[in-house]
Parts: C-alpha cells; sequence; structure tokens
C-alpha cells in the first residue's frame, strides 16, 4: 500500500509500528506512545465490524493498531488539538481515513455528539496521576497526557458507558494502584469488569500497569488472565511480549517501559 | 513439646502441619483445610503481639498456623458446634491453650461479644459461593465451608471492619471471580485493599484464588504482588510453595489445591 506525505512539525519523527507496515509520528515534546497503548490494542476484544471509540486517543496510536485487527469503524477523540492534528495526520499517512475517523474535542461532550449506546467497544488509555500541587514542570503536552488535568478516571468511565451499548466492552489500561478506584467507579456506571490481566516488568516484581475489560450491564464474574511479564532479563523482552508485539523480531525497541 | 492427647470422633485423623510440629485434627466428612488456608496464614501481616481475629475458623487451621509466627493472642471464631468442638481440640492437642481461644458463635455477633475496634488483625477464608437453589446434596458441614449458609461476603466485610482497629488489617483469601464484589465491599466499610496477590495454579493459567489485605481507613494505593504459582508441572510444586508451606520437604502433600 505504502503511504501518503504528510507534513511534519518541529521535534516530530517517523516512528514504524512494527506491524502490516503502519507508521507513526511521534514527538518526545508532544507524545509518544508507551507499552501500555500497544498491549490495549491487543488486550482488547474486536468485533469483525461495526463500531469502536478510542478516548484519550493521543497521536492515534491505538486506532492504527485496531486496524490491524478489525474492520470496525473507529473514531478517535483528542482534546489537545496539536495531539488531534498529528493523530490526524497519523491516519492520512497510513491511508486509513476510510476507517479512522480522529475528532478534537472533550470526552465529556461525547455523548451529546455521538450519542448513547452507539459503539460496540470502547477504548481508553487514560492520564494515570491525579493533579497534584507541585511538580507540574513538564510541558502542558506530556502533563495532560499523564495528569488529569482535562479529565478524571470517573469522566472516563462515565462517559465510557454512555458511549458503548449494553453488553459492549469498555478496556482500559491503567495502574494497578488506582484498581480499585477503577472497579468501583466502572460499577457505578454499570460497567462490569470481566477480565484483568496484570502486567509486572519482571518475574517477582510488583505489577505496574493492568488491563481491565467491561461489559456493559454485564453478570458479575471476574476472570483474572496469565500474568504478562515484560522482561526475561535486564534488557530483552520475554518470548510472548516478542510475538504479541514484533510477530518475531530481534528486540530492540521504540518503546518505553515506565 | 509434643502434643496432649484428645478424643478423636468417627471419619477424624490427625495430620502433620508439615511445621513447628504441629497436628491437626481433620475429616474429609466435616473439615479438612486446603492450600488457601495455609496460603493466607503466611500472606497476612502478623503483630509481633496484640489480637488476631479469625473469622470462619473451621478446624482452627489458621491460627495454629499463626503460632509460628507470632506471639499475639488468637481468637477463633467458628458457627459449627461440631467443627469448634474440633478446632478446641486442635488447640489443647498442641498446647496453645494460653494463645489461642475457640469460641462457637456467629460472626455476626461478633462485635457485640469482643466490642468494636479491638483487634490488630482480622484474618477470615470464608465460604467462596452464593448459596443457589439446587446441588446441595453435599453434607451440611462441607456445604457450610463451600456456600455462604451462614454469612454472606458482605457480613464477612462488616464484622471484620468492626473488629479491627483503625490502621489495623484485614486479610482475606477468596476467589478472583468475586474480586470486584469484595473491593465495593470492603471500600463500603472503610477497609482499603493495599495489596492483593493472585494464585495461578501454573505458568499460563487464570488465577484460581486471590489474597488480598485491607487497612482499615487506609488511604487508597493499591500493591499488586508477583503472582504465585502453585504446580511447575502437573505434579510437582514450585519452588517459592514448597518453601513457604514446607520449609524444604519431598513435595507429598495432605492437601487439595482446588
Amino acid at each position: 500500500m505504502g503511504n501518503a506525505e504528510v507534513p511534519l512539525h518541529a521535534s516530530e519523527r517517523i516512528d514504524d509500528l512494527l506491524t502490516n507496515d503502519l507508521k507513526i509520528i511521534q514527538s518526545d515534546e508532544v507524545f509518544s506512545f508507551s507499552l501500555d497503548a500497544v498491549l490495549l490494542g491487543r488486550f482488547c476484544y474486536t468485533p469483525p465490524r461495526g463500531r469502536i471509540m478510542d478516548l484519550c486517543t493521543g497521536n492515534g496510536v491505538i486506532p492504527l493498531l485496531l486496524s490491524t485487527r478489525t474492520k470496525a469503524k473507529v473514531v478517535g477523540i483528542e482534546i489537545q488539538e496539536r495531539l488531534a492534528d498529528m493523530a490526524h495526520r497519523n491516519v492520512v499517512m497510513n491511508k486509513l481515513e476510510e476507517q479512522i475517523q480522529i475528532v478534537h474535542g472533550d470526552l465529556k461532550q461525547a455523548s451529546s455528539q455521538f450519542g448513547h449506546g452507539n459503539f460496540d467497544v470502547v477504548t481508553v488509555n487514560p492520564p494515570y496521576l491525579r493533579v497534584q500541587g507541585g511538580e507540574q514542570n513538564i510541558n502542558e503536552h506530556v502533563a495532560a497526557a499523564r495528569h488529569e488535568v482535562f479529565c478524571t478516571l470517573e469522566d472516563v468511565v462515565r462517559t465510557s458507558s454512555q458511549l458503548v451499548r449494553a453488553g459492549g466492552r469498555v478496556a482500559m489500561v491503567h495502574r494497578p494502584s488506582r484498581l480499585v478506584e477503577i472497579f468501583c467507579a466502572m460499577r457505578d456506571y454499570k460497567l462490569e469488569p470481566k477480565r484483568i490481566r496484570f502486567v509486572h516488568p519482571r518475574a517477582g516484581e510488583e505489577a505496574n500497569m493492568v488491563l481491565i475489560e467491561a461489559h456493559k450491564d454485564g453478570k458479575p464474574e471476574l476472570r483474572t488472565m496469565p500474568p504478562l511479564l515484560v522482561y526475561k532479563n535486564k534488557t530483552e523482552y520475554c518470548d510472548e511480549l516478542m510475538e504479541l508485539y514484533y510477530g518475531k523480531h530481534d528486540g530492540a525497541s521504540p518503546i518505553n517501559v515506565t
């Protein structure tokens, strides 16, 4: 298929997404995707057709990855104009305009724009950290991706619940430290957690990431999948991660594990 | 120290607890402890001194195990008279009457008997299954240990919260399928889950057990410990489990992994 030409702005570079010839525009100053997004893009259920919403889409990495797994239409919402523009150029560069639509907007208004219950799946890799006084000495783009500047966990859960149809699924990646809050918020908004998977950097270490799939109006019954270990030693990925991410590859990685 | 003579009833046998020369009376018809209790007895925090309450104590296996880790006084409550009697004989047989007290009673009345906030730690290995119509064709003792005949999950959480002091800890073992319900109930009763560990029968399999430690009035922040794998192949325990349970041992086991 090849890629289309798109303009690059200062600090931006084009990386290889390492699957289906996808390319992605990134910027360390503005937004670079991380392992979290890759794992969510693999973990979530995808219907063969239908509609998927990706909240907090950033540079559109999750919609791009989902395009390799489904023919469903994907909408990505991003509140930061600079990032929404980057995501849109990523769609154009990969010639995916027919499948993926990027919307610059606030997820808190998404249900008035897209209606209630019109999506089969909602995915979201939200900011993980509560806003706290001090230590905001990173730039505004990076701060908004990491901290709950524009939306709280409750906003994300409420909006996901509004957008997804009854029986549809919401998939989220987050920090395990907030799992209790996530479960309770999901229950409050009729999203029943049905499947979780913890990600541990190495064997013998605590989890630093959790993948959660909830069903709208689902019956209580949670499955805890086998843990995913990222590294098998100081620098090499575990085999499962290699397969999941690269197919089979030499292991050099453009992504950060935080 | 040796053991004291106690009477055995029909169907009862004496097993070795495999630690500190402890012995335990069991009965397949009435109550036999399982891996769940052993793991809870190791997982929970124990203060060097103070007071520990074990709810749903069964034949007293958890108080017996705790006596190897702490000088704290331990109370075990059991609603089934036959089991409370077995637990009491276990205390006598192991000459632990100074440290362990077994009470025949209903945990739902425990806070009127023992007051509020008088324990440093509460442990509980409650029945895992909701009561449902049908399939009650097991005997009453086994049914009550498995099914919520005498107490629900909410009863257990409420009572634990009443008995434990502010800042004290509640440790529970349960099925991961009910984790959402457990977290939400704990939050409702001001027990904040702080540490969890999932138990998987083998690598690559879903978890079938979860250990949870909550702090009364604690600050939200959950830690997810490395997963515990039970078996390394069809019949042999993993090294960590061997050490945890046996010290070092040949692996033949009196316990069932359900």
